[in-house]
């Protein structure tokens, strides 16, 4: 029995302003358990996946609601440790028309930063697992969090296991312990046979610029010089997201496989988003659903567009959707009330 | 004094997410008293009319509640029985952007579903009343339902009240009794002067498709075969939604007469939407305001589409709209702070 | 140390329906504090100006919780006079779609418009000021208003400070005492180097038409007869608001100054407004920062337009937003999450 | 059909900081209606009588809300006029433990107090009516309130009807506009069948002082007094409260009779109380319902003193309790969840 | 590795009005998950037992949530079945000082109540299992309920497994279908080696009175005769409570065993309770606890009424306490806060 | 001018459960502003104090917000440094009956612990100042902390200010960094004219341990050996708890002085506590209000247990009462109803 995905990073609390004001303009926090990695578990847990998080928590009540959330959604546990240190946090105040959202990160001295490289027993945690979902949160953290990302990507190599991994780069994690962000991020990048990464992240660890226009073209050569950089990459997608006010966007997808083919996801046009965080963590889990489930690269990609566009309708870090939701989008986008 | 509305039809409670939340998502529920017709009566009470509500409530806190709101906006509850049953609820997951609203019904065992055809005393709850409103709600509940709510079109009939019907076909509530749709439609929609009705609907009961490539053409077309077959009728309406997302809708009108005359109410923009729920409702609601209040079937018609505009931007199932403000919206459409 | 703006004008407490509900649908009301004098005073004291209120506050629980607003951001308190009379008050249902934000104002009887025109000591309270701030709505709320208002421009002008004059007409103020409009105003803009004011205030006060057939004549046509009939004037500017939806508007600006000279700030498309009110006082407060920080009059337009738009995203009537806030959305207006 | 009772007095909204937190301390109201007479009224409706308000009202959404609550209760309200003016408010901060609650009222102004002394038409609100219930607080308002009172108690006693009178004296609204309360009350007081009153409320009515060393020797004493000087007053009811907290009270019961029996109910603990507001409308409530159900004066009693102590268990100013709830208190006092 | 403790019965949605109001008095619910059996799972999940519960529920968001809470909490959710019907739903107004709280059930047609009596694959249930844990509310839901615990119930003494019974005793669901609770009841405690119960569940069971004039002496009279009837029983444990008010309770317990001992732990005064739901299975499930854990019965009752204690000062029905807040409670029982 | 009191110490945000719930049982918290020393400096500017606060803050939102706070409660914010590192937090899940408030601190890194010991220059920090007040809680902070409370304290001795010293000690803060928490402290309370300091505090101090078997003894006995070890010390006050239950105390208070004096405060009993966090701050700032206003050592104290009662009624660290609130409470206790 070899069909769990496991999700490894750091899970932390969000505490949002409510009602699109700004941070203790009202003396509440709204709170959701988020992670990027966290957030792909739980999307796949729901889309009936069995996904297994391997995590570090604080052993007090707010490490205990996290795992709680993961439990609630059904994912496994058996590979989240308890170790020193704190919650990881995150402050948010949505934006709405003109005004970004605004995030303020509280998570140094998480129990996650802190742990050891070998905190996860990785032959515990991916016991029975098929495929490995990393991203570059985690090695941004520090130098446990690198050492431990690049212990878990080879860990699965060994066992032959399937690795993702997400960009997500984050330049001001990086200048806080002052990385070695290409190397680092090559070193995991090289062991993904699936990667999400956009122009940026690609000339982040490859160092070059890519060329063209526009976004795909962008997309196309930044793929072909991972390809050729990276020979165990099978898959390279993205979003694109046009930002026409912060509550109005328009999204689209590209996925360039090794062989050269383009795939392209048609824009979706969303408007009244109630939440844009974990938007890309949607994206990702869809796209996963898809290739584990074995549809087309296409259709895989349509999945995981059609699973972010929802994920924007939704408050709080998680995609709730389930593959019905999704699939019922994908195929005929009625939108009236459903009774 | 002759110059009385009754409502029939069944109040239930709205169970909603806060905040575009899914269904507890937060354990919280916010609730609303609604219903078809109560929506109606509520909305005409507040544009001025003397409306009467006849129902079935169970003899509970949540009875008193509904009945308690009925009495709050004005509505005459002399006709309104307390029965042996639950409180029918319904719970909303607000949708937004591209995802749907969800309504879970939990309305089997309510108190008017249970009630015997003749609960209501139809001499005593048309006393004094000269339009009778029905909607396709209630025979849909059941064969309690649908006898009574021929009674009672019987009843006005014999008085020679005008008798108002509003579709409202929902299929699966038809399914769950395997009920006789279209003869018991025909039925209550052969006694009425006015019907709220859409190509659809009509097909239900006549079993025969509208021709046309526009919904004003089958709208059209529908609507000579109603008034083919069924001798009473002298006017149908209905509404036309063209729904861009969740949160942003076009929204025209259109009525037939039995002489042949088409008006048309020209498309309303709707974005940014609070609460569609309740919309049909305000539309009908409008409509039989101008028509009692002598209007023409044109003003009729655009009274009707300002009101049910106007109740997509007010939370709840009713229309708390009052003449002025429908009439200021349809005079001159100023959208600026009143103060 | 001559670098002090004074304010003066009356605080009230906004007592308003949540989510988009009319007034008491649900039993609460949320609460902030408003004004539009004040509205500027904590904008300039948030964007980092030294900033004073002089007003008039009932010696009660609602006026401390004001003057603790006011002190909260930084504004200083010193002018502020502790009267007879109540808390003024006003309560809104913020609209929604095509429903209006409706007011109403709570006002009469309270401290500030029961306060003598001699309440506040303008010898103390201009102590080391050198701009001043008044607003139409002082004058309009009565005689001793009106007085209070002329008696703090002449101790201005007695100064040699800079007077700002801010139109905010308001018809049915005025007519609830008879007030001579025209003359009063006159004398206060007689008094102002700046003010904001569109066509239709100064046709209230110099009695003409302004010609034209867009906004942009009619501003040019009325602040020629302005600058000509008032010759202390040297600027006046104003935004013009186009409203597609309540929720949805176009802003753009305008300024012209003595020598002729007619600025403009391209127009700016605000969906999903958040909170309209306040959204004038913000644009004067970045205007009259731009000309304090010696910008040119076209960044300061910029300026208080960028702040304007901002506005129309934050809960309250206050713009909290900071300087950089402003300037990087003037300078690049990116709008994804920040983190 | 003369069975009806009719209340005479202002309505207000309490305007109350939740979570016994001080006022603004959040920034939050919650809102209840109330007022001594209405809640009277609404006691007495909820208890199955026939029940209407005689009242002024400002004609805007505060108004009409306070109207709404009548009704939705079932209160009749054919008498209830609307007039100019403000919706009276009143601020409230529920206090605990030793600290107690603040009431600020801020009622000047409002429609009812700038009420003409004729604007209810006597003749059309007593219709049907055979007792009128009255309040200290409504001559206190001013001359207008004085004047009206008087009116309202001499229709009642031409038409032969049952007055009842509760003292409510509250001192520093007469010192606001320098009333004669003694030659005022007195006047009022002469009408009245049945007066709730403590040995203040006569002392202050009869400038006596009563003598005894308790609060029972104190009320037989006044009672005594009241007595002799008006010969119409029947019987004399009060409550007897002692404050061991703010959430801690004992609270006991008596009634005089003209004939000289003193009924005592015995005293009854109040721990952990919700509201205090509006226990000695409960308690008037009470006594009138067992009066005119023709309990006996020592039912009567225990009845009202039961309905009071369900009062403070109930969040705002209406005790919203049914005959069978206090009946169940005062037969067997089981606490137990009730399912 | 038998050392799982299976739960049977029914998860219901408690819809409560917040802030000690009756129903509806706000337009809003707080919902918590509850059920008698469920509430002893998670108790004995959170003391860090292994545990799990079978059951039936809804297919739908509700029936979801209600699983989420489960997995939440650790407890093992294999045994769950999904099924026709409704989310079983009982609405609570929670008392306070004089005034009890309401209860009002809304589970008829429930997916659990309508569930075959072999819906539960007890092979499959029990598996790995050595207790099982019933109460009397399975039983009183009707025929299908009966019979399913008494299947339960065999299958368990098939497995030689400890059978836990607890009485849970209720009049109105046993009339509203009219069961034999009499023989229904002796077939399951005859099954259970422990049973919580006070002598008025053992009259109902063996239709004889319990003499005595104390609680004690009725609990022991009521132990003999069901040790007498009843060979498979070890053990009787049942709580004492004495109700000041609806705030006030004291709370001691009392445990028989088979040979004649009788433990008796001391009074616990309870004032201020936040939620007294959920009191009687805390205690189950901390009796439960100690036996498990080997405690002496002595040990075993203090733990288990220590655990009822803190219950009552937690909202909602579940017990969330760890095993060492019981701990500290029963050893110091120090008040102050913890930091 | 020197009649400023200058507080020094860290400001946290307090993240609380709202409504007795635990941790994260609902996904909110509510926000208070507090610390030991800012909350005697609330408290004294609420009383009518000159006061300044000396701390050192994030600079960002958080940081912003606590600083707002000070200000609104009119606090001198010029000593106020921004600093790296975080905000520090706290979290609170607020007991009841018998189970106790659980404080979960989150203050590791925070900007005020991580400052340099020379962040604040005192010399600008005690300009025009007579009073300096520290506590236990900054030494205990690590060794930063240490060193800057002693420069605070000599600062304000060579200038021959007040010091008042409050013990607060927490064993777990010197755990965590192996402080040397009896030399440190024995040089801060040599510094110090009033202490606030229990036996135990003392005894941390002294190492010696306090005779007698009632507070009142040990209290004595402890103040005696604090007398004769430190020279400087003029005055010992602190409170004496006694703990029914987490909502209901019992408090007095004692006060030695280096003559020999005792001086008693009787005992005031609490019920319903509404929030006991902050109460031994609202002790000190009533006594240190009491001595700075000239009272006697009597008076004092028994204003600074007044205060603290009253502090237990109300949501949030801070004391707001205002002086004539005490005085009020001092005078004649009465609890009613204030209006």
């Amino acid at each position: 029995m070899t069909h769990t995905l496991v999700c490894f990073g750091e899970l932390l609390l969000r505490l949002g302003a409510p009602d699109r004001e700004l941070l203790l303009q009202s003396p509440r926090f709204d709170v959701h358990v988020g992670g990027a990695e966290a957030n792909v578990a739980i999307s796949l847990a729901r889309l009936g996946h069995s996904v297994r998080m391997a995590t570090v928590l604080p052993d007090n009540p707010l490490g205990d609601h996290a795992l709680g959330e993961l439990r609630r959604h059904g994912v496994d546990t058996r590979a989240v440790q308890r170790g020193d240190g704190r919650m990881g946090l995150y402050f948010l105040a949505t934006g709405a028309g003109v005004r970004p959202s605004e995030v303020l990160y509280d998570r140094t001295g998480s129990a996650f930063a802190r742990a050891a490289p070998d905190a996860i027993d990785w032959q515990h945690a991916l016991d029975g697992a098929d495929w490995l979902h990393l991203s570059g949160v985690t090695p941004a953290l520090g130098s446990n969090g690198a050492k431990a990302a690049q212990r878990a990507a080879d860990a699965a190599r060994a066992r032959g296991m399937q690795v993702v991994f997400d960009g997500n780069y984050r330049s001001r994690l990086w200048q806080a312990w002052d990385g070695d962000a290409p190397t680092i991020l090559r070193g995991l990048l090289g062991c993904a046979d699936l990667a999400f990464a956009d122009h940026r992240d690609i000339a982040v660890v490859l160092g070059h610029e890519a060329h063209g226009n526009t976004p795909r073209e962008r997309f196309v050569s930044a793929a072909a010089a991972a390809f050729a950089a990276l020979p165990q990459l099978q898959r390279i997608a993205s979003t694109v997201r046009e930002q026409h006010s912060v509550d109005h966007h328009t999204l689209s997808a590209l996925l360039c496989t090794r062989d050269g083919d383009l795939v392209t996801a048609p824009a979706c046009t969303l408007t009244s988003i109630v939440d844009r965080i974990g938007g890309g963590d949607a994206f990702a889990a869809g796209v996963i659903h898809g290739l584990r489930r074995n549809m087309t690269d296409a259709d895989s990609l349509h999945f995981g567009l059609a699973a972010a566009c929802l994920k924007h309708s939704i408050p709080g870090d998680f995609n709730r959707v389930a593959e019905a939701d999704v699939a019922a989008f994908v195929a005929d986008g009625r939108l009236d009330v459903r009774r």
